[in-house]
């Protein structure tokens, strides 16, 4: 049987080691209770705990204020595009939008085809969706503005975040979540596919605060609102519970490991020392600009297309795997997400210069 | 460490032993491929291997015929509740329901949410749900008749599917999917939640008619998009991978197993022996009349609720869990999917003549 392989996949993508330890050991029988955590009910004292420190542990970890809830939804972003719209934009009411790629492209197109109105404010699709753009107008009376944090894809992560005064900032921070740390009290609305830095695919983490519950309409899905999924405490209908589970868990190895403090300073350095090997060298060229570039996913290009693939293939004989750029643009992406090791990031920068060394 | 317990849990439930042995075995490292199924990428040769499995195990092992499309979604059957009437139900039209209890209840009060029309062309709730209602009358022009097939709070099932002429029949087969065959031609589609019979929480099965994807209409959420999610094979966003993966290794189990034909058996007589025990008692009493009793949940009564108290609490201490019954109609439930063992049964039974000896 193979080791462990480097995991570069920009998600699903690595868990900590010592997460997926502690599930294999418990899988069949869970803290000698007889049954797997698969096997439980969701109404059950033992379950209700695991989804209880699940909440807690992310506003320990998050520091989240009061006056916010945690819930765990379904549907990944992809349903979250039409929720936020669904809840919190009503008739006659218009949202904002910056759009720094394919993940706010298909956030504006959803409220567009719920029949909404958008006002993209900012774009950088001029150049290729490379940078975050820095300078925008927030339109004074829109129900809120609708930023995506990182772009997986692209790799560019905005540094900071924009101040929007009366307007609630609202978030997609799929790819970045828990990556560092955040002042939350800053956001109405924060959301997030689990499957980058938090866990399994199949829960989507939303962190909102308390007053927005109360705009949700009553005439759209029960599973997209948010006013029930809250009053009912994630708990409405069964929710995926091996997926909240793992999170937890997630959660806990954060804590173990330092908490968000700790571990921005490892994705600064694992980021510092990938985008420095790029930097420093004439065959490697970064596509993000420096100001914009991710701390999450690493794209870069090589001199010619086929030096890539062979790059691609010759990494993965190597022990690294999910090298190869999106299929939409082509090249390397590294994502070093949370549970990368530094390791990982160590051993890709010294393939790397062989690599040059031997094809530059 | 305790050993394994018998799990009767109305869901998440029993999951098939050799299953979670083998979600045990390659938790960490994948066939060698140095990865969980759960660090996989959706679009890596490895998991479309396994999703296509899944739906070709599907189809054998319920014996689709061609012009059914197998569907993997999220949010349960809660979402699907939405789901049916936003995807199937035009502007003008009406849909029938029949209602057969609580899971109904809910869809049909999400259809009325939704704004849209529906008619309640049957229901048992005249006698607390303790039956399926044997005549009625489908509406001639009704968008489609919906229906739950198996009632899990309330231990009724459908043991005939009811003849709809041109009006498609689409079912709720959350609790009862794969307990027995049946001949898929007879519906338009069947969704189920999989945590029951199929897998753990956070995946939805949709089984549908091919002809009935070309109705979505563009203005409703992607998520919920018959059409979209069937176009993308299941792969519009990233689908919940891992629960994908043990559904696959269930249905896997079926067929080792020996299929419906042989699970059905092992069903019948599973709830033959229960239902005996109840019949031939004076201290044991059924709550669903025999014509309607369902072989996947056993609801009964024991002479006092202290006794039932009782009786939950020693069968626990005797490795029986989950037999409480439901919050909302009190008593004892015995769920007997398809991955609890007979063995499991036999030692209610025992443990039910020697609670009746001690307290009748």
């Amino acid at each position: 049987m193979k080791e462990r392989i480097y995991n570069f996949n920009a998600g699903p993508a690595a868990l900590p080691q010592s997460v997926l330890e502690e599930v294999r050991d418990d899988l069949l029988n869970y803290k000698g209770e007889g049954l797997s955590v698969m096997e439980m009910s969701h109404r059950s004292k033992t379950f209700d705990g695991i989804i209880k420190d699940a909440e807690r542990l992310m506003k320990e970890v998050m520091r989240i204020p009061d006056g916010y809830k945690v819930l765990f939804m379904q549907g990944g972003a992809t349903l979250q595009f039409a929720a936020v719209p669904m809840n919190l934009l009503a008739e006659g009411q218009s949202a904002d939008y910056i759009n720094t790629g394919a993940w706010s492209k298909k956030a504006i197109a959803e409220v567009k085809k719920l029949g909404k109105q958008v006002n993209v404010i900012a774009t950088s699709e001029d150049e290729n969706f490379s940078y975050i753009p820095g300078t925008f107008t927030v339109t004074p009376d829109a129900a809120y503005l609708h930023i995506t944090s990182n772009n997986t894809i692209f790799g560019t992560q905005f540094q900071t975040y924009p101040d929007t005064g009366n307007v609630p900032l609202i978030v997609d921070m799929s790819s970045d979540i828990n990556c560092r740390r955040i002042d939350v009290s800053k956001f109405a609305l924060i959301y997030a596919g689990a499957q980058k830095n938090m866990g399994p695919s199949g829960v989507t983490i939303v962190i909102i605060r308390e007053d927005l519950l109360e705009r949700s309409p009553d005439n759209i899905p029960t599973m997209t609102s948010y006013k029930i999924i809250g009053e009912k405490d994630s708990l409405y209908n069964t929710p995926p519970t091996f997926g909240i589970y793992v999170i937890k868990l997630v959660l806990e190895w954060i804590q173990k490991t330092g908490g968000l403090e700790k571990l921005e300073a490892i994705n600064q350095q694992k980021a510092k020392i990938l985008y420095d090997a790029i930097d420093k060298s004439d065959f490697y060229r970064g596509t993000v600009r420096p100001d914009s570039r991710s701390i999450m996913n690493v794209p870069f290009r090589l001199p010619s297309e086929d030096l890539e693939k062979q790059f691609v293939a010759e990494a993965l004989e190597n022990g690294m795997l999910g090298l190869k750029g999106h299929r939409s643009v082509g090249g390397i992406r590294a994502s070093i997400y949370n549970a990368v090791p530094l390791k990982a990031v160590e051993t890709l920068v010294r393939f790397m210069e062989e690599f040059e060394k031997k094809n530059g």
